[in-house]
C-alpha cells in the first residue's frame, strides 16, 4: 500500500479531535445535569459541533454516556494496574506499601473521578450494565491485582497470608473506604486535603501489616 | 387538667397513622422515581389521602424527602448504637467482635436501606445538608461508639491500641466496605447473602485482632 492521502490524514485528525471534544463536553454537562437532564443538543452545543456529528460518532445519549464512564475508570484503572503490577520488594514493605497507597488513593480522590462515581451510582438501576464495568474495572481490577503482587510477597516471606484475594480486598478498603465515603456524602468539601489523604493512606498500610507481615512486631 | 375528651384522642391516633402512611408512601415513591421524578400527588394517592393532608404534615416535597431519609437512618442508626455501647467482655474478643459485626453489617445491608444510601449519594449535591445527615448520623456516630468501646478494651488490656478513633473506623470499614460497595454499583443482585456477609464480618474481625489484639497468635 501506497503513503495515506494528505487528504485522508487531516479528515482523520479532524475527526479524532472531535471526538474528544465531545467526550470532554459530554463529561460536563452530564455531570453537571445528571443523565436525564442532559440532552444531547446541550453536549453538541458546548463541544462546538453539529448534532450529526455527535450521532455519527456516539450513536445515541446512553451510549455516549456509557462511553465517557468507562473511559474515565479505564484510564485511572490502567495506571493503579501497573503501579500494582510493578509493586517493588525493597527490603522495606512498609515504605513500598505506603508509596503504593499514597499513590493510589490520590487517583482515586479526583473530583471529577468521584463525581462520576456518584453519577454511576445514581443511575446503577438504570444502567445496571455501567455499574458492573465500572465495579469491575475500578476496584475489582485493582482488587485482583493486589492478591497477586501480595501472593508474590508472601512466597518472598514478606506477608503471612492464607488468602492473598482477601487480604487484597482488606488493603484496597482500608486505603479507599473512608475518604471515599466522605466524599460521596459530603461532595466536595469532604475531599481531605492531600497530606490528610496520606497520613490515612499510610495509617491503612500500618494496620495491614499489623495483620500480615511476616515478622511480628516486638511485644 | 382534666382527661383528654374522647373525639381528640380518635383525631391524634387518625393524625399518626395518616403521617405513617405518608412517610411509607412517599419512600415507595422517591424509590421509585428518584427525587425529582416523584410528586406530591402520587404520594398522596399511593397513601390514600388528599394533597392537602401530605402538605399540612410535611410543608412541602424536599422537606418529606428529608423526613423519610433521616427516620430511616436514625431506626437503624439508634440499634446499631446500642448494640455497639453493649458490646461484652466475656474474655472472648473474637466472639464478641465477630457477634457484633455480623449484627451490624446485617442491618446496614437492608436492601431499602442500600436503596436510600444510594438515592442520598445520587442527591448530595442538591441536598448537601442531607448528605451531612446520613454521614453523621450512620457511620460517622457507630465509629464515634466504636471508638469509646475500643478503648474500654484497651483500658481492660484486650486490645492494644494508641488510636481508638482510627482503630474504630478501621473496624468499621473492614466490616462494611466490600459489600457496601458491591450493592451500590451492582444493585439487588450484588447483595451477597447472609452466609457469605457472615463470613465477610468474621474475616475483618479476624484481621482487625490480628493488628490490634493484645496477646499475638503463636509464631
Amino acid at each position: 500500500m501506497g503513503p495515506t492521502p494528505r487528504a485522508e490524514v487531516d479528515d482523520e485528525r479532524r475527526s479524532t479531535r472531535k471526538r474528544a471534544a465531545i467526550l470532554q463536553a459530554a463529561t460536563t454537562v452530564f455531570l453537571r445535569n445528571g443523565y436525564l437532564g442532559s440532552s444531547m443538543d446541550e453536549i453538541a452545543g458546548l463541544a462546538e459541533v453539529s448534532k450529526q456529528t455527535v450521532y455519527k460518532h456516539f450513536v445515541d445519549k446512553e451510549r455516549l454516556f456509557v462511553e465517557i464512564v468507562t473511559s474515565a475508570v479505564n484510564e485511572v484503572s490502567d495506571r493503579v494496574y501497573e503501579e500494582v503490577l510493578d509493586l517493588p520488594d525493597s527490603g522495606d514493605p512498609e515504605s513500598d506499601l505506603r508509596d503504593l497507597a499514597r499513590r493510589q488513593l490520590a487517583r482515586v480522590m479526583q473530583p471529577q473521578l468521584l463525581e462520576l462515581r456518584r453519577l454511576v451510582i445514581a443511575e446503577a438501576s438504570r444502567f445496571p450494565e455501567l455499574g458492573r464495568t465500572f465495579y469491575e474495572r475500578g476496584p475489582g481490577r485493582t482488587i485482583a491485582a493486589l492478591a497477586r503482587a501480595f501472593e508474590r510477597l508472601a512466597a518472598h516471606g514478606v506477608l503471612r497470608l492464607e488468602d492473598p484475594a482477601l487480604a487484597a480486598a482488606q488493603f484496597n478498603w482500608l486505603i479507599m473506604s473512608a475518604p471515599i465515603n466522605q466524599a460521596m456524602f459530603l461532595g466536595r468539601d469532604g475531599i481531605p486535603t492531600r497530606a490528610d489523604l496520606n497520613r490515612h493512606a499510610d495509617a491503612g498500610v500500618r494496620a495491614f501489616l499489623a495483620a500480615y507481615h511476616s515478622d511480628p512486631p516486638d511485644e
